[in-house]
């Protein structure tokens, strides 16, 4: 069969073929002359030319008809095949077509110069006009040009249409006269599109345009489809040049021509010629045969080639599909490597069923990737091993953290994260500053988020987390300021206390790998976590706003007739005190209208009725900041999925959503003028509580055994901390994220317990991870591949990781005492819509999420997320029930005093979910959470595992040759149970059939995503 | 060829073969018991039973593999056909199958009884449990069932998957320990899936619910799909009984079987079987191929339909397509009348080249759909020829048009079309009133719109247009009356006499048919016009907000401070008043300040200073009110789309779209309780100013020349309402809206003309047809068909035409005096939102606006217009351009004093249009907009008509046999070429190659969509 022909010369060599740019051209009559007309080409994905509309077409799946394929095959069959034809010149190789044509008596010779001659006409290419040039071009085309040239494709458009032209032309004789008699003054219209002349330098810097599109190694495969009248049976050609060659005008973009495909055939049959072009071209892009297109040895080669494509290829019914639809280019692609494996496997194992079929249905075998939080936070069971392990990983790391950072997108990140912290830090100062009657108050809130972020971002294993404060830490402060107040104790100097017992346990802690346990945590405690602390931002900011609300009231009551009236309230109320005073200021009663409000006050009157404390608008205009700042950016962050704009422009709004809407909002706030309430940084450098220095000393006021008893309190705090900590890093390190430099847990910690000395020597707010801000830095440093092959979705291609915006924002933290004169312009509504949108940005993308909305959705509304495929809905619903309700008891929590043990209860969380392998299967667990580490199996893995190598050893010793060094097989994304790396396997070329069996099954027992191996050089994943 | 084999046995009979529904079930071992278990059906498209999720797919296009329709070619051609078995119960037709094969020698006589054993196995179905059945279930269902019974699929799973699951269930052993201990109280699970039983009431309504979407008629197919280990080859059947029988629970819904397949094979390759099922279940769903099946007289014509069915197949290319991805429905799907009609034809000459190609380019023949305005238009050379036809059309669905009405969709159209109209009432007549010194106020704009609008409603040729007072009547009112004040002429008389003679005028042009004019009107004038009348509707509404800003600015200075210190400001500046109001009223000053606001003003006093007049908050309110109407109504609207609820609450959203934002927004603003200002109307029934009636004498107070002299100014009105009347009308009329009922241009001129006599008798203002609420009207009462096959897309069926909406709206209308108590809750600025609304929703859809966003678009982003793919960019931007330069002048002129000729520039929009034909080709223009109807051609085309005639009719004489009269053309959609009716040609079936060439010539010449013709009963489209 043709598939073992097709596995002998595709593992012939391992070398990648380049990858190819075809290009088709047909023969057209233009005026009275032929030309070739480009009228399609392909990258990846078919763009046609589309005739009338002279512009290319969307990038789309060339659909073909089967007619086509069988009748191509038949082409190559009966054609001439040249492979590796000596060609340097467009002349010689038709020549050498031409003469091998007549040598095998497919033509009478005597045909052969009007065969030369037709493949020799020049090409003309399809080219955009820049726009500039096409508004000038508007005043100057005339319709006169539709008339007095033929229609463009008189030959290739079908006859009809063409007589129709003509009674059209014949109909508006009358135009073209009065276009002569001079009463319509336009130029006879100059054809632009003719670029074979190439003398025009912008064409030539539209095509550089495209060629970013293509690939710099590729190689072009030229396509021709003719119809002439002086033959009587198709003229058929398949030409591969032995080296690829630029042959003129030949291809539309400076790539070198490896293919060449003539069809050339009597005339009438156009439709059915084009067909068989774009089948060729079609295959000529398709991975797998042009890799056989580049290794064929013979005819038959390629014809294997073509049935390959055949097995493989993917039918629509005619009655469910209509073929006029041009279908989009699909999300993702089966990648090529896949496909071609099937060869280079040899006899290693035939998929069950055929090829198409397999396709189709491989999804039945898959299982969900398993839970994975890399090697990272193995349990190394040496004295700082983890540690030391972060920190060889980051190394090599750091200087590219720095350069990586000079981006555009960076400032926006750097702009958006600042007003984040600062809002926070002003919050979190005020509210600490009630809290402990201003030991900490807004200044050194400001300081410490300043210097912790800095220090973190410099040393942090994990750049991108944010520090700040949090409730919980806010809250445990108050109850030991109070606890302090109340037993005469000294609270800065117990604070400290607490801070250095905290610190030394996080630095145990680090020490001993404990950051392992973080593996317990699976999707469904991390997606609980996340989604309480974005509820929290998102009510926080409600709240916020409500508050402007009732601190700056509607007043319904308010009329102007009372404007006047309530002075004379005011009299009603205070007819002594206004006696008094008009006595001792020997004011005239008159003067009273005199005063301001502010004065009157001073003399102790007081304001009555609803209208005197009153600020109009403030709330409608606070509400409509702040409810337009979060709009305004979700419709900019949604836009870049929109169709305007060119795609750099509308990232670059993509980048800026959140600083346009904050100027945006700004600037309405000031146009208004209106004195709403404003961000107040403090502008000296002092701390708020006179007081108090920058230093605490850790002895002298407090008793003793305070020192030590300290220790109880802190524990507390370090679960606190380790928890909120762990927790933001583990959903900053998700795999979506596609984080490239590797995690730091135990180097993370290590740097906050250090943070927390300096903090509490300083007197300053103790820092850790802040979930939502953190997200929102990462979201804000998302990069997407540029360019790729027309019609290719743009990649997501990880994080801009780096510690220049980290640090940018926390130098920014720390100077913002003098930036002062520029923020008291930013109204509080507006950064409170920015915490809005903080909020539910963050919720976006967890799957919790995605499944609370299902409870919304009528079954067959819903999308098909994979896990609804293999669950039963009720199933999805119970989960999801079950986590809502842990949300809620988490939410009455932290409403209570019972917050400080807040992050105590993600521990809980976590014995929830191991209660819930009690009531779902592994097998729905696996799809909606992940399945737990389990011990028992893991030790069974490891005894295994180790089993597995000693007899790996052993036979190696017995038996070893050259042959089996070669072959190894490599663990793609173990989960802990084998280290990835080596493990020689034996005579996997004598025993393949069972060894393929027996690595599906290792697969599938270890869970393992992939499992590939290297066999001779190529790289074989199962 | 098979093509041949299908033309005969398609042409057979004419009797049109039912719908099928297909299933297919393969077999699998549940619990050690054999059984068949539903896998997918087919309506139309493929709905597959998702094994893990316990439910259905969403539908979608079947994407098979070439190979599997390969194999079962081969099935078919080795396998056993029985066709027109008389067939009643499944065990004979088994018997029937077995005794078939064991005769033919396939299979050996002794496995007889094993087969029968394995096809009369029970079937079980998947259904969709209700949702209250499944949250009843949650509790029930324990996990215990995943271990305890092997999971679902074991023989049709790939074996690595079982494993998996066995290693799985071993792992989780523990769990099933912890709940046969007690530890765990959970009941063994209930198999609810088992609907065999078939006494679960529930189900069987929800089989119903299932029903509905398949076709009453259909007939269902039933595909078996096994796997068994006593076969070495393949056993396959094809049935087709001679009468359709329910056979027990084989099929899902109680449908009666009439094809039935079976397959039962070795073991080892389930894949590949169940490809061979899926690939022959979507044969027997599709069309042709159906037909085939039904008709088909043996195993030759089964393979025919096979291979008819692989010329049409549209393949994928493997590299550019993922078979896993499951394609949604798309659209619009390819009539399957056109596939059949290839058959009908006979050798009436086959299209170019082959069919799959042919028809994947047969869009480059395609010419737009000509511009037609109905035969409605045609110019009759009648008196009143054009009225007597638009009476003999509107009167057989007068009653109709009354009980069509009821329906829920008109309560919320009739409600958003009221609060559209006394909208405008009240601001027409305000602005009526200033300019006629209240001669017209809002009293009798009101009775005048209930007064026209019911009559129009009533009696009108198109019911379904809004009349109302429009800006160009109101300029001309203002001018006239201005004339007559500086003339001394008596107002109301001159006015009477310009509305009779402007009626006179109208019933002339309806008497001569001057309607027909209308049709110089292309897409260019229609779009122009709505669009500008959209953007006057959009920039009314943001200026009317505007203008609350302006009434009730925001006062950035407001500070209590100032608000007692105006007062000393107005003493500063009336110290004179002052005193002698002291004096006056011997007050003491101290008594101003008792006084209101009002009290001083009535004293002559002024206030001082900008918080003076203030209003707080009402401008951010409206303003809130304002945009918060307009994006709820929007998100609304949008919502119809989203995935959330069922589609019925979704489509009652969207009904009631604007009512609901209306009455949110309207609570809010009770909520607030702010004086925003409020929609005031009339209370009282009398004219609005006291020195006028309710009758008009036409004589008497004016000289009599003024009655013959004021037929000047009725021909200028008489134009105004002539375009605005049929233009709005043409915009209503368009084939867009799919209207059934016909239009009544003449009929519509008719009654605004009598209206207009009627008004001026009364002294009301004249009414003329409002575009905008007209198109707001008729989006409000769109329909959609309700259920289609799973998958298919629902349909736009067209309009609820009738009358019953417009009379309650405008009966309304007239009784808004007593719903004033109702009425005076509504904001303003809420109605403000509504109209906003209304203007840019009647700008979707119209293809100026699309190709004015095209300005912004890059070339690639752009969507896929067909227009885009026939024309130039350049040239589209082109005729965008001179569309926006006559809108820009057109907005420059109304904005001046020459307004009251803004309907005569219309016919300046006709003359730009005309001029184009110098600028654009024709081709263009035929893409851009429609081609205008030509005298000379059309003259042309009538003398060849003429001689067409005579030619067929001569013809007819000499040669009149029975065939020819068979033979009749039928042209559809001619466009004033042809009447509809039938053209005798002669001899089409002897030459008929020549003929069909002569009917696609004709086609283009006559720039028809489609000819079509009736031979021996077929109807043959070209």
């Amino acid at each position: 069969k043709h598939k073992t022909r097709l596995r002998h010369i595709l593992r012939e060599e391992d070398e990648p073929t380049p990858t190819l740019f075809t290009e088709m051209d047909t023969l057209q009559y233009e005026g009275g002359e032929m030309e070739w007309k480009e009228s399609a080409r392909w990258v990846k994905f078919e763009e046609k030319v589309e005739e009338g509309g002279e512009r290319w077409s969307k990038p789309h799946v060339s659909t073909l008809s089967l007619h086509s394929l069988f009748e191509l095959r038949t082409c190559l069959q009966t054609g001439c095949v040249l492979l590796d034809l000596e060609g340097y010149s467009l002349p010689q190789i038709v020549d050498d077509i031409i003469e091998k044509q007549v040598q095998e008596g497919l033509i009478a010779p005597e045909i052969r110069e009007k065969i030369s001659f037709v493949l020799l006409r020049k090409h003309r290419h399809q080219t955009k006009k820049p726009i500039h040039r096409s508004l000038a071009d508007i005043g100057k085309s005339s319709p006169s040009s539709e008339y007095h040239s033929p229609s463009p494709s008189p030959r290739s458009g079908s006859g009809f249409h063409r007589s129709t032209e003509d009674l059209r032309a014949r109909e508006s004789g009358s135009l073209s006269k009065l276009r002569e008699s001079g009463l319509l003054c336009l130029p006879p219209s100059i054809d632009l599109s003719t670029t074979t002349s190439g003398s025009l330098e912008f064409l030539i810097s539209l095509k550089n345009k495209f060629m970013k599109k293509i690939p710099r190694d590729a190689e072009a495969s030229n396509v021709l489809i003719g119809e002439v009248d002086f033959l009587d049976k198709p003229f058929v050609a398949f030409v591969r040049l032995a080296q690829a060659a630029t042959l003129g005008g030949l291809t539309e973009v400076p790539v070198p021509t490896r293919f060449l495909f003539v069809l050339l055939g009597p005339d009438g049959k156009t439709k059915s010629y084009n067909e068989i072009g774009r089948a060729m071209a079609t295959l000529m892009v398709d991975d797998l045969f042009s890799d056989v297109a580049y290794k064929a040895r013979d005819r038959e080669d390629l014809i294997a080639g073509i049935d390959e494509f055949l097995d493989e290829v993917i039918v629509l019914p005619p009655g469910e599909w209509d073929p006029k639809i041009r279908i989009e280019p699909p999300k993702k692609l089966p990648s090529a490597e896949m496909r071609k494996s099937v060869f280079s496997l040899n006899e290693l194992g035939q998929p069950n069923g055929n090829a198409g079929g397999g396709a189709a249905s491989a999804e039945d075998e898959e299982m969900p990737a398993p839970h994975e939080l890399g090697e990272e936070l193995k349990f190394t069971g040496r004295f700082c091993g983890g540690l030391w392990l972060d920190i060889k990983r980051k190394v090599p790391w750091f200087l590219s953290d720095f350069y990586e950072g000079f981006h555009i997108q960076s400032i926006s990140a750097v702009l958006f994260i600042y007003l984040g912290c600062i809002t926070n830090a002003i919050t979190f100062g005020g509210l600490l500053g009630d809290a402990t009657d201003n030991y900490q108050g807004v200044m050194e809130s400001f300081l410490g988020t300043a210097l912790a972020g800095t220090v973190f971002c410099l040393f942090g294993g994990q750049p991108l987390i944010i520090l700040s404060s949090t409730g919980p830490i806010l809250i445990f402060e108050k109850l030991l300021y109070e606890f302090s107040i109340n037993n005469d104790i000294d609270y800065m100097e117990i604070r400290l206390w607490v801070g250095l017992h905290s610190c030394l346990q996080c630095l145990i802690l680090v020490a001993t790998d404990a950051s392992y346990i973080i593996k317990y945590m699976t999707r469904f405690t991390e997606e609980g976590f996340s989604s309480l602390i974005s509820f929290i931002f998102i009510s926080d900011a409600l709240k916020k706003m409500m508050s402007i609300f009732n601190y700056y009231p509607i007043n319904p009551d308010f009329n102007p007739d009372y404007i006047t009236s309530y002075r004379h309230n005011y009299y009603l109320n205070n007819p002594f005190l206004f006696v008094f005073l008009s006595l001792v200021f020997n004011f005239s009663s008159l003067d009273w209208n005199q005063l301001s409000k502010k004065e009157c006050l001073r003399f102790g009157g007081s304001l009555v009725g609803k209208s005197c404390k009153y600020v109009p608008d403030l709330a409608m205009l606070s509400f409509i900041l702040f409810f337009g700042t979060y709009s305004m950016t979700i419709s900019l962050k949604k836009f870049k999925a929109s169709r305007y704009f060119p795609t750099k422009l509308r990232k670059l709004i993509n980048d800026f959503a959140i600083f346009t809407s904050i100027m945006t909002f700004v600037g309405l706030d000031m146009f208004m003028g209106l004195k709403t309430p404003k961000l107040i940084v403090p502008t000296e450098f002092k701390p708020t509580r006179p007081d108090r220095g920058w230093i605490v000393m850790p002895f002298g006021k407090n008793p003793w055994w305070m020192c030590l008893a300290s220790f109880v309190p802190a524990l507390l705090v370090t679960i606190l901390i380790f928890m909120d900590q762990q927790i933001t890093a583990v959903i900053m390190n998700r795999k979506e994220n596609k984080l490239k430099k590797g995690c730091g847990y135990h180097l993370d910690l290590f740097w906050v317990g250090i943070l927390m000395a300096v903090c509490s020597f300083m007197g300053l707010p103790w820092y850790v991870a802040a979930t939502v801000i953190s997200i929102a830095h990462i979201d804000s440093l998302k990069m997407e591949s540029e360019s790729s092959a027309p019609g290719e979705q743009p990649q997501f291609l990880g994080v801009r990781e780096q510690r220049l915006t980290g640090i940018l924002v926390f130098v920014l933290t720390g100077v913002s005492v003098f930036l002062a004169p520029i923020l008291q312009y930013i109204p509080m509504p507006v950064l409170y819509g920015v915490f809005l949108y903080m909020g539910v940005a963050s919720l976006h993308g967890i799957q919790f999420w995605e499944r609370m909305k299902l409870f919304l959705m009528p079954a067959k509304h819903q999308p098909d997320f994979v896990f609804l495929r293999h669950v039963p809905l009720r199933r999805v619903h119970l989960f999801t029930l079950v986590q809502i309700t842990c949300l809620a008891v988490l939410w009455i929590l932290k409403s209570t005093v019972a917050a400080i043990i807040f992050p105590v209860m993600i521990l809980g969380l976590m014995v929830v979910r191991k209660t819930l392998d009690l009531v779902f299967s592994q097998h729905d667990l696996a799809w909606l959470d992940d399945i737990l580490p389990d011990k028992d199996k893991k030790k069974k893995e490891d005894e295994k595992k180790k089993k597995e190598k000693k007899k790996a050893k052993s036979e190696e010793h017995n038996n070893s040759d050259e042959e089996v060094r070669t072959t190894t097989i490599r663990c793609v994304r173990s989960k802990f149970i084998l280290d990835p790396g080596y493990l020689p396997l034996q005579n996997i070329h004598y025993c393949s059939e069972v060894t393929f069996r027996f690595l599906r099954e290792f697969r599938f027992l270890m869970f393992l995503k992939e499992v590939s191996y290297t066999h001779q050089g190529n790289i074989v994943s199962i």
